[in-house]
C-alpha cells in the first residue's frame, strides 16, 4: 500500500453509499480511479441490474477525455468475474489496461472470493487487497450475512423511554422521541429491504411504513398477522396505508383470509419466516414493531435503540419474552456507537458475548 | 474581557476541582494570578475551612518570589467580602494592589452577592464578572442549589440494563455495568458528601458506601430503614461494613432500635428527609439504592444513569412507583452529556420538560 491510498479508498466507500437501497440485494460498492495522483474518474453501484460501480468510474473518466491504460483503480469490492446482470468487471479492468487495482475486501461468497484478483493478477495487473476492509464489511454487512446464509439480515429497532419502555400500560407511545430521531428512522428504511411489523401495530397506528426520504424506493412491508385481523379489516372496508405503495406479505395462520387481498404464507414460526423472506430475496429486515421483536431476539443481526428523554415508570417492556434469572446470563450486546439526535439518542449494537465486566 | 482572559480562567475553573469532595459545602473555587501575561501563582480552596483559592494564590506567586502588585486575579466565584472560617478575600486583594480581577461568577447567595465585587470597585480595583460564568455555575452547581435552599442537591444513580433493569426479578444485578463504569460510581461519590440507599441494599450487599479513590474523604452515608431492620441484624451480631468509616446516619420509624448503634432520627417522609439532611449541613446527596430512588424523584437535581450492554427482558424497575398514562404526560430530562465508559455508557441528565418532539 501507499499512503495516498487510503484517501482514495475512503472516498470510494463514500461514493458506495449513494447505492443505499438501491442496489439491494447486491452490495453497495463504489469506484475511484486515479492517475499521476490525480482522480481522473468515479463511480458506484447505483441501482440494482445496472451497471457495477467499476464500469461506471471508467466511463465518468472517458466522459471527461481521460485514458485509463496505466491507471489504479480503488474499489470497496472484488471485482467480479462471473457474468450476472452485467459483463464481468475483472475482464473489463483487464482489457482496459489498469496498471494496478486497490481491493477493500474479498467477495464474501466462498464460491467465487478471489477468482477476480487471480484473473486480474493473472492478467500482469498488481492487485492489493484489504485495504479499509473492515469499513467495508460494516459498509455491506446486510449483503456479506444474505449472500452467505440466504437469511435476511435482522435489525431489530426501538423507541424506549429512559427506563426502557416502548409505550405505556395504556399502548401510548407518541412521542417518545424526537424529531431527529425520526429522521435518523428514515434512514434506517433507505437501508433495509422490508420493513416488519406485527399486526397489533398495523391495527392500532395504521402506518405506512414506507420511507418518505427524497431519495428512497418503496419498502417491503411484512406483517406478521396470526390470525388474520388486517384480512378481517380489510373486508369490512378499511383503508390501510401500508398498501399505499411497496409489496405487502402477510405471513399467518390463515392464509386462506388474505385471497385477493395480499400476498399471504402460512408461516408464523421466526426462522422460517426470516428463511422464507431469504428465498423471495429480500436481503435485510428491519424489526420495526415493539411488540415482535422479542420472537426474534435470537436471530437479531444489529440493534438500534432510540432513547428519548422521558420515564414512564412502568409501561410496555420490548423483550418481555426474555426472563433472565441470573444477571450474568444475560445476553450481552456489543454497542457499536452512540449517536445524539437532539434531545434523544441512537445507540447501535451488535450481538455480542464479550465480559462487560472487565471491559475487554 | 480580553481574548487571553479565557484561557486563564479555564485553568482556573481546572484548578478549582482539586478541592472536589474536599470543600462541601463550601464550594470549589481556583484563581489564577497573572502578570505582564505570565501566570505567577495558582491557587484553590484545597479543604472545608482552610484558606480560599485566592490566598493560596498570593502565596505561591509570593512563594515563587513573585510581586502581585498591579496583576490580575482570575477567580472562579466572586470573592468573600465577610469574615467566615477566614479573612475575607476581598479585603486581602485590595491590600494587595491587585489592578484587575475577573470573576466567573457572582456569589450565589442574594444576601452576599455583589458585595466582594462592589468593595474592590470602591478601592479602585478593575472588576469584570461572568466570564465562563456558565461553566463555573455548572462546577458549583451543588454548592448554588444548597446555599440558597438549605436542601442538599439531590443525585439519582442508577445502573441499567438496555431495555431499563436495575435487577433481574430475582433481583441479581452484579454485574449490569462494567469495571470502568464503576471507576466512574466513585468519581460521583467523590463530588457529594452523602450516599442514600435502603436497608435492602445494606442487608443484601452488605456495601462499604466509601469512596475508594486515593483522594477521597470518608462519606457520610444516608440509609432509609423504616423498620429498623438494620438495627436488628446488628444486634443479632452481624457486621456492616458501613459502619467502617465516615458518619452513618439512619431514617426511620423506629429510632428506639438504633440507641447505641448510630445516629437516627424518626423521619421517613422524603422532603423532610432532605431537609433534616440540609440542617445537618449535607449540601449533597447520591442516591444509589436503585429501589428507593423513585421516591426522591421529585427531588431530583441530576441523574446519572449508567447502562450497561445487556438485556433483561424483565426485572426490577427503576421508577416503579411512576405511572404514567399518556406518553405525552411522562417527566421529561434534559440529557445533558453521554459518556462511553468501556462497553457501558453514562447518561447524565437534568429534570426537564422540554418538547420532545421538536428537538427545539
Amino acid at each position: 500500500m501507499r499512503p495516498e491510498d487510503e484517501k482514495f479508498m475512503r472516498l470510494a466507500l463514500e461514493l458506495a453509499k449513494g447505492g443505499e437501497g438501491w442496489v439491494n440485494p447486491n452490495p453497495m460498492v463504489g469506484a475511484v480511479i486515479v492517475k499521476d495522483g490525480e482522480i481522473i474518474g468515479v463511480g458506484w453501484h447505483q441501482r440494482f441490474g445496472e451497471k457495477h460501480a467499476e464500469v461506471n468510474a471508467i466511463e465518468d473518466a472517458k466522459a471527461k477525455g481521460h485514458e485509463v491504460k496505466g491507471a489504479t483503480m480503488y474499489v470497496t469490492l472484488e471485482p467480479c468475474s462471473h457474468w450476472g446482470k452485467q459483463p464481468p468487471c475483472a475482464d473489463r479492468i483487464i482489457k482496459e489496461g489498469f496498471k494496478r487495482v486497490v481491493v477493500a475486501m474479498k467477495d464474501p461468497n466462498p464460491l467465487v472470493a478471489g477468482r477476480g484478483i487471480e484473473k486480474m493478477r493473472k492478467a500482469g495487473i498488481e492487485v492489493e487487497v484489504g485495504l479499509l476492509e473492515d469499513e467495508a464489511k460494516k459498509l455491506n454487512e446486510i449483503f456479506i450475512k444474505y449472500i452467505t446464509t440466504k437469511i435476511p439480515f435482522v435489525s431489530i429497532k426501538l423507541a424506549l423511554t429512559l427506563d426502557g419502555f416502548i409505550a405505556t400500560e395504556s399502548g401510548s407511545s407518541q412521542w417518545i422521541t424526537g424529531e431527529k430521531a425520526r429522521q435518523r428512522v428514515q434512514e434506517l428504511r433507505r437501508r433495509h429491504m422490508a420493513i416488519m411489523v406485527g399486526s397489533g401495530t398495523v391495527l392500532a397506528d395504521n402506518p405506512r411504513l414506507n420511507c418518505r426520504l427524497e431519495n428512497c424506493p418503496p419498502k417491503v412491508k411484512v406483517i406478521l398477522d396470526r390470525s388474520g385481523r388486517v384480512a378481517e379489516e380489510v373486508r369490512k372496508g378499511r383503508k390501510f396505508r401500508l398498501f399505499d405503495d411497496g409489496r405487502v406479505i402477510f405471513f399467518t395462520d390463515r392464509p386462506e383470509k388474505f385471497e385477493g387481498i395480499a400476498e399471504a404464507y402460512p408461516i408464523t414460526e421466526p426462522e422460517e419466516i426470516l428463511r422464507k423472506l431469504g428465498e423471495l430475496g429480500i436481503d435485510s429486515v428491519l424489526i420495526e414493531g415493539g411488540r415482535i421483536a422479542c420472537q426474534f431476539l435470537s436471530y437479531a443481526d444489529k440493534f438500534y435503540l432510540f432513547y428519548g428523554p422521558k420515564l414512564f415508570g412502568n409501561g410496555i417492556k420490548p423483550f418481555e419474552c426474555l426472563n433472565v434469572e441470573d444477571a450474568n446470563e444475560a445476553p450481552v450486546l456489543r454497542i457499536d456507537s452512540i449517536e445524539r439526535l437532539g434531545e434523544s439518542f441512537l445507540v447501535t449494537a451488535y450481538p455480542g458475548d464479550g465480559d462487560v465486566q472487565r471491559d475487554s
